[in-house]
């Protein structure tokens, strides 16, 4: 029999044309346009939707809903005017590792811009989370995360204020927070509990990063400790689902 | 100062409302209804879009943007011809544990649908990502995910046959693979590297698994390799982005 699936491996089977029945008008535009990315290579620029949409005949507002489509899944990127293929979404490793370490690791300079750092008594969903004490004071830090001065995700996190007094005074908001706790305070990571799942951008996430309201993105739920087991920080961060990937290796040792 | 963020740890700050300029008509109607799903509770029904549409004096075309994201999300679903408030989503750990084990766990009872099973010489995108040989001949083996008979993935394996001889006539296809493999042919899972992105379901993948088309969806792909080290699988896993999350646990140990 033949190979019925003559793509990458990781492609969808049949490029996603199903076995009966009809496809919609813009994913067979889709199917057409992704041909044409492999062969203009990343950076290549993309045709005018003009020009799509008299090479394949169809309606403008037909090419737009398949470019969209290639957008949010990345494959596509805006640049000035034009569209250019992008390039592969970047892999992040799953690890106590901080998002610094990993970026730097793909040969990406690492940034962070502070959006806010607010204190409050710890809420009772919150507590109940960590093993934080209910009401005790706790730092909330929010940064944009940034690769290449590229706005790539969004992060908040929650520390308790003993953990980390001069938070606020003394920690250099662009730089690796875990690479303070571990050179200024001594703190380090024992172990971590993450949930990842997918979500759309909120507006004030999509205003925040700069991307298109409604953009699937990659949201990871962690809370850690310390090496004492005590608890140390409560994040939640929201990675764009067009330029990340996470990457994991798994043994038996680890189950 | 307040605590800034009244909501569950992870949920977005400020209910994903900017700060500043205006927010879109449809995601106003969004954060009222999510707050309305929360005072309903898993299970409850939905007000008809009509009647949303009177109580926020907004239009009908409005209301149901807002409730296509909110099933997107996973935070309703279609029952019958009403709108419930959906459970949360399946936590499925990440580990070399099967579906079947993780879906189990959870006390949802796991099945499998065979979409086919083919035969092919190994392409040499395939080879070079599992170390088969090339050309050597490799089964294909295609299944929906269900749990308690709800559609929830979609499943492609590549095997080398002379691994599984008779996979075509031996395996069950709607038990677990990695039971088989284990149980009858001796062979058990020494590691694997993991890869997780998020994607929009093609046409093809909506209509087998029962989705909105677009829906996001979380991809796996898992090659592996048994206890001495040799190729085992090479596994693309599309799982329902509304109905599914991934865990893991992160120690120092681990990286």
């Amino acid at each position: 029999m033949d190979y019925p699936n003559d793509q990458a491996p990781g492609a969808p089977i049949r490029s996603g044309v199903p076995e009966h029945g009809r496809i919609p008008k813009y994913y067979a535009v889709k199917a057409q346009v992704a041909v044409l990315i492999d062969e203009l290579g990343e950076g290549g620029l993309l045709p005018t939707e003009r020009d799509l949409a008299e090479r394949y005949e169809v309606a403008r507002e037909t090419v737009r809903q398949a470019l969209r489509e290639l957008l949010l899944e990345g494959r596509l990127r805006r640049q000035g005017r034009g569209t250019v293929v992008a390039g592969p979404k970047l892999e992040q490793p799953l690890s106590l590792a901080s998002y610094t370490e990993g970026v730097r690791r793909q040969g990406r300079r690492p940034g962070r811009t502070l959006i806010s750092l607010d204190r409050f008594p710890c809420p009772p969903a919150l507590a109940a989370e960590t093993g934080l004490e209910r009401g005790e004071p706790v730092w909330h830090m929010e940064r944009v995360l940034l690769a290449d001065d590229e706005r790539m995700g969004l992060e908040s996190t929650y520390v308790a204020v003993a953990r980390v007094p001069r938070l606020d005074s003394e920690f250099t908001p662009d730089s690796s927070f875990y690479a303070y706790l571990h050179d200024r305070l001594g703190i380090a990571f024992g172990d971590a509990d993450e949930r990842i799942e997918t979500v759309l951008a909120t507006p004030r996430e999509a205003l925040l990063i700069g991307t298109p309201p409604a953009l699937p993105m990659l949201l990871i739920h962690r809370v850690s400790r310390d090496t004492a087991g005590q608890p140390l920080e409560r994040v939640r961060t929201l990675y764009r689902g067009d330029r990340f990937s996470f990457t994991t290796h798994l043994g038996t040792a680890r189950n």
